[in-house]
């Protein structure tokens, strides 16, 4: 595989995210992390906090470059002759919702492809939207997020 | 099967919802096509429009009606003699809410009887929500909503 | 709908399949009620034993016909004019296998429809296999089977 | 099991709740039973409301005790002496959720030990929010809820 | 809780299982281990053999028994005072079939309580039936089994 | 990705599995096609027969090679240098299954990863087993088995 894409909102990244990162950076030779712009939800992080956090995270690998694009997938996809979207997958409630995903893009751009990514069993319940939820109730969030991210997060929440 | 009923948000309808009703009809000597009125959902058409559209997808079935009503499914059953609700089941997750609401329906009215038929595979991902957020990014959703649809929607974004 | 078909091994028939039956019967002009004679299915009970426990429990619904057949459902189903495939869905993972049987054959006879049903939530944990294994172990399954069918099982295992 | 702690939002609490506090009573010495203080959440009852309601519906249970909580639920447990957090389950859904609370759970505090408990067949179609949108729907919702606080809900909404 | 029942094929033991048995200790005054008696399962230890290797590694746990019997659970519940059945729970596929075999059970015993624990994630691949197939293609088994499991297998193996 | 493995009974393999071959083959370098013998299965095909079916099906991809082993799937995977194992994906039903199996992998060999890439909704319901049973009833597979494999089953059954 060429170059492979993974995307998300990474608000913020978790080591779920970079566990599935590292892995897929094992895969390919150029894998691009972007954050997706999405007006809709309601970010913790600005998209430039984000880009932060992805390239101080992912500094170690030569491999992942880190971008950020809004509108559809598929065109960006398209645009960066991309060979393969990668996705990680907890538990079949992501499943359904993921193979919706996947198929709606591959009607869009009809080279799509997407590969899924098992989370590890350890990662299987972190996800960003908890991760900010228990740290608002000022539970223990460290060994579920990277160091630099739990920086951030201290910053933001002034604590 | 006398008299069915297909109801829905219809928000717009899909090619999705127009397979259903398609072979709903076929199954009954009436199939009634009901817009639900749900003031929670920020919906993007008005009732009106959703009923205009439905009329013209609609016009080549001759046992379908157009209909629309607020409240509760269970009564409009129960006033119009109607003998079962039709619905369209795509994955396990539409499974597990379908069954919930079916139950809380033939709660409601003894002789309620809700059947379900199967999306076609090639209809699986469609969905009005996901095209209307493919729409609004300039995705191409022509081959997922009839054509008179499209023109709706064109008109409704100014695209 | 003219004519339906509900279509299983009956091994023995159980208070769910009965609870089917009568609601099915109520939605269609003619309900064909069928044993599929399966070569590789180990039964307990002979074909004949269960046209016989079958029509003694449909015997009310005058318009529930009793049949058997082998070979595949999608030839009968072309064969007899049949509008619809009956099927009861209990659970997920029910559901899983029922739309890849359902698919397959849509795509052995391209009239062929499917419709499915919600056991009542108070028979969902009954089956053919469960009864039967209860039953050797000396459990009381009288409430989920008709009392036809007991005297059948007493009778079958001489208890 | 000395000490259970079973919580929730209650608003209202359902007789799919009450069920499964009858039933937990019965495996533990003391079941205490928590309101949930969640500002995300648009509560239909105050906090006041709902213990009030819970006091009521709970009378009867020798070893049932009401409070509230805001924070953490694994803080609440670790403080308290809690050997068990008893959760209901209704549908893969809900267990999907449940899971990835559980380990989120375990993670925060260790001694955390999760138990589920199936809700009655009869009630698996019962939850808060369908319960407040029939009736808010003019539905009818006796043997949904206790009878407490169905004039609870009636008053709420001057029905 | 006073007496639970923690019953299985136990064909052999796994860490799984362990786990499981030193949770529900924790929970009860009186936790019994029980190997069900299956003719039709075709079991690589002797009944014999499974209750030694429970004995050996449950030996630690005071408020543990071990125990076997033949036919029904809920007779055998109903019989020894027990006031619930402890499972564990894997993932979605498992939890269709475990409502059904709770449900059963309450049906032929009217007092049977079913409480479910979740596998702690780690576990949550291993299971007796995997265990053997990879130990008979040579597979590394350790740390799956407790270690007096593995001797047990490798002695039935002649490795 | 350098090197992936796509291993199988193939007892036949189906369209459903070539049209993953073809995918996968576009995201690497080498893509090894394996006939896994695996003795407890009774096959139809010898693993020669199934050995020449996939070679002939798959002649025009350069990139694929085809191989046949027993034993256990990680050792394999160790000993030829393979950078992800390719798995397809049908419904949650394989995806509980397939974790499973993922999960016992990574435990077997370290640098095991496994990738999934969803059926094509066409063919979901396709499966080796399905396609057998309905040939042995006389269906019309065509369509849903290459055409060599097609020429195989007649000669098998002499049809």
């Amino acid at each position: 595989m060429k170059t492979a894409l993974y995307a998300g909102s990474f608000d913020p990244i978790t080591n779920g995210h970079l566990d599935l990162i590292s892995r897929a950076a094992r895969l390919t030779d150029k894998l691009i992390v972007c954050v997706t712009q999405n007006q809709s939800k309601n970010a913790l992080f600005t998209v430039e906090e984000r880009l932060d956090m992805l390239k101080s995270v992912t500094s170690n690998y030569k491999n992942v470059e880190v971008d950020s694009f809004s509108g559809l997938l598929a065109n960006y996809v398209a645009k960066n002759n991309i060979n393969a979207v990668v996705r990680g997958l907890r538990a079949s409630m992501d499943f359904e919702y993921e193979i919706q995903m996947a198929q709606m893009n591959a009607r869009l751009y009809d080279k799509m492809e997407t590969i899924f990514l098992m989370t590890h069993p350890n990662n299987s319940f972190v996800s960003s939207s908890i991760v900010k939820e228990v740290f608002k109730l000022d539970g223990n969030i460290s060994g579920l997020v990277p160091d630099e991210v739990l920086k951030y997060m201290k910053n933001k929440f002034n604590k």
